[in-house]
C-alpha cells in the first residue's frame, strides 16, 4: 500500500473525469444565476468519496490523505423549481453519431425512475462536444433505449434521435445554459 | 507542506465529526427503508471535499492523496416525498439544556429559507443524546431564534422550547426513525 518512492502522477484540481469539467461549470454557473435571481434552488451534489485516512496537523485544518471515488447512488443535480422536485444527470458525448449508454450508471437510471414515480421531474442533460450542443433528454427516451439494450444489444442513443426527441438547450450569457426554459416547455405546459 | 517524517494521527473510517455518526446512520437506515418501500426518495448528500491531489497507481484505482473538508453550502439531506421537495439538516445536541445555534452554518439557514420560499418542506432533525430523543424542529422556530440571536445575543434554543414547539420523533424497528410520520402531521394536514 505504501511505496513512498514510487513515482506517481499528480493532477490538480481534479474532477472525477476531467472531461466533464466544462459541462459541470456551465451548469453550475447557470444554477448560480437561477439561485441568485430566485428562480430555482438547484445544486450539484458533492462527488461521493470514501474517506479512509485523515491527518490532523497541529494548528492547521484536517487533511484527508487517503480516499477513493465511490460510484454515485444518485444523480449529480437536484433541487426545487416552481414548487416541483427536479433531478438530473449531466453527461458528455465525444462521438459524432451516438451517446453511449454506459455513460449512465444503472443506479442513476433507477433513481430517476423513482423520482418520476414520486411526482418529480427527471431528465438528462447531454453535451455533444463535437457539435457544441446541449440537449435535454427526457428520462423516458433514455429509459426506452436502456430497456431495449437488453434485447437488441444496441448500447447507445443515436444523435439523430436527439434531433427528434431531445430538446436543444439555448446558450446565453446569463444563464449560460437556459435549461429551465426547456423544462418549462416540457413539464409545465 | 510535505513532511514525510512528521508523525500524524490516523483515524478510520472517518466522519467529519465522529460524534454525528450514529445520528447519520439512524437517518440513513430510515431513508433506506423509505426507499425500499417506495415511500420516499431521500438521500444524504456526500460530504463536500476539495480534492487537490490524486495518484493513479498502475493497475489499481485512483487514490485521492490530498483533500480538505469544505463548508457545506446546503443541508445534508434532500429528496421527494408525496410529490413534494423535502430538505433537512440533522444535528446533535450534547447539552442537557440547550441546542447551540453555532451547530448550524449560515449557508444552511439561507438554503432552507429558499427551499420553503420555493414551495418545499424544510426542517431540522435534532438529536439530544443525553435524553436519547429525536425532534423534528420546524425551520420557522430555528429561524426565529437565529434572527433574535443578533438582537438578544442568545446563541441557543432551550430544550424547553423543543418540548413546546418541536415534534418528538418516534423510534421503531423499521424505520428506525419515523420522521415522515411527523412530516405528515405538520406539512400534510
Amino acid at each position: 500500500m505504501n511505496f513512498p518512492n514510487k513515482k506517481t502522477k499528480e493532477k490538480k484540481p481534479v474532477n472525477k473525469a476531467n472531461l466533464g469539467m466544462d459541462l459541470e461549470s456551465v451548469i453550475n454557473d447557470s444554477n448560480e444565476f437561477y439561485l441568485a435571481n430566485d428562480i430555482a434552488v438547484i445544486h450539484k451534489k458533492p462527488t461521493p468519496v470514501q474517506i479512509v485516512k485523515v491527518d490532523y496537523p497541529m494548528r492547521s485544518k484536517a487533511v484527508i490523505t487517503e480516499a477513493y471515488y465511490k460510484i454515485p447512488s444518485t444523480t449529480d443535480y437536484n433541487g426545487i423549481y416552481r414548487g416541483k422536485y427536479i433531478d438530473f444527470e449531466a453527461k458528455e458525448s465525444h462521438s459524432k453519431t451516438s451517446f453511449p449508454l454506459k455513460n449512465i450508471h444503472p443506479h442513476q437510471m433507477s433513481h430517476l425512475e423513482s423520482i418520476i414515480k414520486h411526482g418529480g421531474i427527471g431528465f438528462l442533460i447531454v453535451y455533444w462536444n463535437l457539435y457544441n450542443e446541449y440537449y435535454l433528454l427526457p428520462f423516458e427516451v433514455a429509459k426506452e433505449y436502456w430497456d431495449n439494450s437488453f434485447n437488441d444489444g444496441r448500447q447507445s442513443i443515436p444523435y439523430s434521435e436527439f434531433k427528434k426527441r431531445a430538446h436543444l438547450i439555448e446558450e446565453s450569457y446569463l444563464p449560460r445554459l437556459k435549461y429551465l426554459n426547456v423544462v418549462d416547455k416540457i413539464y409545465f405546459n
